[in-house]
Parts: structure tokens; sequence; C-alpha cells
């Protein structure tokens, strides 16, 4: 078997299938409703970059959810994926639905969660500075949905992402419901401004590369609440996630907000990983 | 075949599966994201109820979603399902997600869409009034994802539905984020006061059963924001949705508020099928 066939083999609750044949039946509620949380780690070099902060959003996330799986024992499983199929840097995305079962909202008592492990290469990594779009999408407020928790539910971050491609940028900023700077549809916003980065705390998905950035970070890092307004006099930005590390912000668009500079960025990028 | 396995034939994509051998890729956007929109259709004496106000919805929320496809040829293959599974009384169940592919949020240009069909038959009927749970969690605001599409993102539902189950409760009822009364997870409300019918105008999913009453009352429907404290003093508060039809509520917990009187229960369930 060839490396590239070999590395789309997949785990579905603990059992090996080949890519094409990893199916999940039509009444699962992941399916079904996006019932379900998910992580995707970043493999660097064989390691799982950061794998116990991943874990730990997981079993969060399967606690805010009601969800009862032990995510403890998941390590082993994880690289056996990596050995299995070859992948030295990449990345391994784990999903956990509630299960089949129950065609409206409220699950039958007991669900048996499905288990999705898989894994991807590493693309091209591409630093290059890329535009922002300002969506017309708000992130979705924490009485509604647990922001922290990376849940299936990816509607409003395809939507403000699609929206972002259609005005030819990037990446899409979302603010909160009453106006705050909130994050990306796919990573977190950093801003450096008179020797401090600053980044927003509340209703945003914590990322892991964010906890790299503010644990590594040289300078002081300001977590808060901040206006859209912010933004306009710093003197650089960039997004994090775990595929991106650091993509450096150009502008923010239909704003007409541009940045030049970034050496933050590139410092950075050396610093996180 | 028995009738029962019948029951169970499933459309994906035009093809009949068995329904335990009806399976989509763990990469389906249905899967990963909760990536689509879903009806459910009643079916009464082999017809479709109100099969243009689903039609539609449908067709309103692709667009809304930004997925290409032609709801206006379904209803044959509807019925052609409905046929093979026998099915007189029940519910015909469409579901359109984005396809498959792309780990991250961003899809693919011109994604295939994947469209599942399958059918229940109709459960035992139960009118008997229920209590609603004041929920917790706050509907989703129409700026992070439209109220008025029926996606696939069940999660605040879902959610919902169990707190109210471990309370004891039926249903749960949701309030904005601003406060007003908005819907159930899984109906919409009207209540009975000074001769006249009230709900919700705003963030709402708006109901094919909610439109049904709204066209057949025999009195005057007002429909508009309204804040909790309009429930105290109604009458009569019943909740709708395609299978329960009308359900009368007979209390608001934890807030004590109490109901007795089913009439216009009783009297709408009469005139809306």
């Amino acid at each position: 078997m060839s490396k590239n066939s070999n590395s789309r083999d997949v785990y579905i609750n603990g059992e090996l299938f080949q890519h094409d044949k990893a199916l999940i039946n039509i009444n699962d509620r992941g399916f079904r409703y996006g019932d379900g949380v998910f992580e995707t780690i970043r493999v660097n070099d064989g390691n799982l970059f950061r794998f116990n902060s991943h874990l730990q959003r997981l079993e969060s996330g399967l606690k805010a959810i009601k969800v009862d799986f032990d995510v403890s024992k998941m390590e082993a499983s994880c690289h056996d994926l990596l050995n299995k199929n070859q992948i030295v840097n990449g990345f391994l995305r784990i999903s956990i639905s509630r299960g089949e079962g129950s065609l409206g909202y409220l699950p039958k008592e007991g669900n048996k969660p499905t288990i999705v492990m898989q894994t991807v290469e590493m693309g091209d990594v591409d630093n290059k500075p890329v535009d922002l779009w300002l969506s017309s999408y708000r992130k979705i407020p924490d009485i509604c949905l647990p922001a922290n928790i990376k849940s299936a539910q990816g509607l409003n971050s395809t939507l403000a992402r699609m929206e972002a491609r259609e005005n030819k940028c990037f990446e899409a900023l979302l603010l909160s419901v009453d106006g705050k700077i909130c994050e990306g549809s796919s990573g977190n916003i950093f801003w450096f401004k008179g020797g401090k980065l600053y980044t927003p705390e509340n209703n945003i998905l914590k990322g892991v590369m964010r906890e790299a950035v503010i644990e590594k970070s040289p300078y002081d890092v300001v977590t808060d609440d901040f206006d859209l307004d912010e933004l306009s006099d710093a003197e650089e930005v960039f997004m994090t996630n775990v595929a991106w590390v650091i993509k450096p912000i150009s502008s923010l668009q239909p704003e007409g907000i541009k940045w030049q500079e970034t050496k933050v960025s590139e410092q950075m990028r050396e610093l996180v990983l």
C-alpha cells in the first residue's frame, strides 16, 4: 500500500477502515444535528503538539454537551493511527458525536458516542500576509452555546468564511453581538501596539496556538474585551491556529485598515512551535 | 420483506438503501459541522401535510447557507419513498448537507450536496398537558445564524431539551438574548388571553404547524415581541409542531406559573389537520 492510501486510514470506534469505507449511519446525531465536538491536533516531527491542551478541551466539551466518554486513554490510539498512516508532519482530527438515534432533538438516554479519528498530511505552509473581512455574521453568544468548546456547530464559521472568500479575503473577523472583537472563523486574533500584544478573552474558542503565543510571548499579553477601533492604530496584526501557526494580517476590509509590519509575527512563529 | 423493514428504506442521492446500510462518509460536512438543512414533513392518510410550505422553507434555507440544489423536483421521489415504505401516517425527513470535503470550515467551491430522505411511522399521539422548563440557554440570534431556516445546527435545541428532561419537564422554553419569548426547542408557542391568540414573531423558526394555527384560528392572532411576564396571566398555553400538532402546556417551571384550560388547544387540534 502506498504512503498516500495508508495515510488515509481511519478509526471509527476503535476499528480501522480505509478512508473511502469510513462511513457512519445517517441516523448519527453528528450528521443529523452536528451534535458533537472535535479537535484538530498538529503533528510536528511525529509529536502531537500540545496534546494535553486538546485533550482537556475535548473533555470539557464533552462535559458541556453531556456526552459520557473517557478521553484519558486516547493517546495510544492516536499514536497508533499516526504510525499506521506514516504521518510525521500533519494533523490528527478527533470527532466525537453523541451517536445514533432519535429523530428529534431529545437524545435517547445512554446514547453510545461515535468516535472518529483521521489524519491528514501537512500541506505547504504559506506565511504571506492575508486580508481579513469584517463579517456580517456575529459570534454566537456563550449564553446560547458555550463558545469555548470546539463543537461541530460549524455553520456560523462556514458562512463567515464563505462571505470572506466572496469578498476576496482569506479569513473573516467576527464580532460579538454587542460589537466586541471576538475571533476569526478559524483562528484567534492578536495585535501588537506599544510593545504589548493584545487578544480578546471572552466569547471565543481559546485555541491551542493562542495558548502557545500567550505562553511564549516575550511581550506582555493583555487579554480583555476590545472594541473594533482598537485595531485601527495597531502596529501589526496576526491570527493563530494549529494549521496556520501565525498568519500575518495585512488589512481589514471593507474598513480599509492596513498593517505593514510582520516582525512580531515572524518572531512568534519561531517561538511557538 | 415485512412492512416494518420496508418502512425503513432510505434514499441517499436518489439511490435506495436499506436503513442499516444507509451510510455517509465521515468527511461529509453534515457529520463534520452540521453544515446542512432539513425538513420533517407530516404524512396524513398518505398525504404530505403542507408540503409546499416545507419545500419553500427548504429552498430558502439552502439559499441562506449557499448550497446549490433544485428542490422543485423532489415531490415525486417523496411519494415514491412513502409508497415503497408503505407509510400512510408518519413522517418524511429530508436532510441536505453541503456534501463531502475540506477539513476546515471553508468548503470547496462547487461542493456536491448529500440528499437523504427517510421515513418513520407515526407513533402514538399523546395530547396530555405537559410542563415547560424555562431554559438557561438562549435562542441563537438571527445575526449569528438565520433563525428561520431549519439548519442542522441542533446543539442549542438538544441541550435545552436535555436540561428540560433533567428537570422533569417535557419541553424547554427559550428566550432571546434580550429576554423576549422565542420558542421551544422543538416547537412554537401560543397563548390565549381575552379572546385572542398570541405568538412570537421574531428570532424564531416559523413552524409549518404554527402557520396552520395562524391560518385556521377563529380568534385574532397577535404576532409580536413579548416579554416573559405576558405568560403569567394567559388563560391557556400550547405548543405546536408537525409531530405534536397541538401540545397543551400545564406549567412553566421553575417559575411555577400554571394553566388549567385546554379548550382552545382541543379546538385548534380539530381545525389544523
